[in-house]
């Protein structure tokens, strides 16, 4: 299917659920960016859990989003139960004009849901000579270090800075070693998954990806103890904090689910999901120009590297999604018949062309 | 060996060779604070190389640290080659007072050196009721994913978040599966190390802790794609852009060895080592005493998950450093026999009693 088609489409079938044009287009927009950018966990597979939660009455298709706190380079936004990448993109834009004015801004945000992928978010601060970072905490099924206990999410982080000749570094990662949406694929391809990504639910090491739907838990990046996944859980835990702490969303345990039959724990301390976007300015460090000569020049020195028997090259982050994107572009989008079924049959119940 | 008669003993060493009282005894804290709280790689066997680089000029022992650029919340500092400490320490100040009125302060520091634990500038920020974060890149040792060329560091990251009746949240940790100083333990005790931690100069799986001195490599966290190593290359390469692109110090591959016998490379483009430091008010997104019991409800929540089996229990970051700190804090620090050798032949050196 054509990007523009795609977008189309997806855009039809929000605001036929009632978003306004403005937030139908940024849900089309951050949906279709994880199809062409080769992230499609992230993508069209999600609508199907994204409107069925709107129909269960878990999320706001006309939320009032407002910022409830704020300081020169600070501010904590409250989704009012949104789809996550309205907040999420209205959070980044008050960081990069907090950024324009303190030198960095940094929102955090409550009351949301699944924002996407992390990486669009921290993009956004490129046009602007700003680095961007974006973050979000995610439904619980990693066990720390030592633990039986499903207590933090695949926790995403996005790094993206701005360079001069070179293509921006752009880092948009799960911050354990297989994300939910991998795992996800690879039950349905039927395929087994390597020792060191999952436990079973005593603990012990396990090759299935459906061992998560059967009490066993994701572990943290490191896999084990002797190989520091007690690193990946600071990591994670460090991507929960921020996302709940600054903004009062709930955390770890108690994230809502963001599928339709599931609920959110009685009593969750908190409020929602979170999010935490920051945007910092070259100019507030370096002249601009300097700092993109040197971020050129530090990616075309690690461009440099030299690969290992058997690799071709050694890539910078951002690399992959970037030549994903322009084979996309020329392509169009690789829809699988499983997920077009799907959205036939939702386009189907809300009256809108496929 | 007492913590004070420690803290002396090391304040009088670099007392003798030149610092003044206040950076003597800034180094000296810094590097017992390490042997207190069971980080020894970072303690006091770095003494030898400390004042090896001072004695082969590479080490300004009367520094002049300048700030050579600032807005709000943001500063970038020149450390004039010192001991990494002195200039760690005062960029760790000037974010927390930039914090103070801008709600958020950001410092980059260049031309320094190796500064010890991370955690030590990060924990500064608790007592002003603010989040500290305190990353350094450090010499390259690290292959990125499908790669055989050192091009990173162990690059470690500490975040300490501010409590009320729980102990501090502190992680403090390389962000490689192991640090450089492990490796160097492990040698000198004759032991193999799991796989998954090194390579050999062709990329081949290894388990020998030395193999770093015959061209070989530390594996990003994650140890191989399969297990999410390009995660691992991500964050590792996050905090050398952050120790690097906002300071102007160099970079990866160019960052100044920090041991006296191995010169930087000629024509390295930027000015030495780098730091990244950072100070978040509590209060610039929630009320303090919100925020701080929040935090309580986090850790008492983690704490609570269920062990695996044959595991006692499940670890807060911070907890292992602080059950040590209160172990030392009565039996004093354990001083290896090699270590105290080299010590009383520097003290000697420099007429200092040990």
């Amino acid at each position: 299917m054509k990007i523009q088609e795609t977008l189309d489409f997806v855009k039809r079938l929000f605001l036929a659920i009632g978003c306004t044009n403005e937030d139908a287009t940024t849900v089309a927009d951050v949906l279709v960016a994880a199809e062409t950018r080769g992230i499609p966990s992230h993508g069209l597979i999600r609508i199907m859990d994204y409107i069925g939660m709107w129909e269960k009455g878990k999320i706001n298709n006309k939320p009032k989003i407002k910022v409830v706190y704020e300081t020169p380079s600070t501010a904590v936004i409250d989704g009012d139960r949104c789809f996550g990448m309205i907040a999420a993109k209205k959070s980044m834009e008050i960081a990069i004009e907090k950024a324009k004015i303190a030198g960095t801004g940094w929102v955090a945000t409550r009351n949301s849901n699944h924002f996407g992928i992390a990486g669009y978010y921290a993009m956004m601060a490129l046009e602007h000579d700003m680095t961007g970072i974006s973050m979000t905490h995610a439904n619980p099924l990693i066990a720390p270090t030592f633990s039986i206990s499903r207590m933090l999410g695949t926790n995403p982080l996005a790094v993206a800075i701005p360079t001069n000749k070179q293509p921006a570094f752009v880092a948009d990662f799960a911050t354990t070693p297989i994300a939910r949406g991998k795992l996800a694929i690879k039950e349905k391809q039927g395929k087994k998954v390597p020792f060191g990504l999952v436990q079973d639910a005593e603990g012990n090491p396990s090759d299935n990806p459906a061992i998560i739907t059967k009490g066993g838990a994701i572990l943290p990046l490191g896999s084990d103890y002797e190989h520091g996944s007690h690193k990946g859980y600071c990591m994670t835990a460090i991507v929960d904090l921020f996302s709940s702490m600054f903004s009062g969303a709930s955390f770890g345990p108690f994230v809502p689910p963001q599928i339709p039959y599931l609920n959110a724990k009685e009593n969750a301390p908190g409020i929602g999901m979170g999010h935490f976007f920051g945007a910092i300015r070259c100019d507030a460090f370096q002249p601009t120009e300097n700092f993109k000569n040197y971020m050129d020049l530090w990616i075309e020195t690690f461009r440099s590297s030299i690969p290992s028997d058997g690799n071709e090259k050694v890539l910078i982050p951002g690399d992959p999604e970037r030549l994903f994107e322009e084979k996309t572009k020329l392509g169009g989008i690789n829809i699988i018949p499983e997920i077009e079924k799907d959205l036939k049959e939702i386009a189907k119940k809300y009256k809108v062309d496929f």
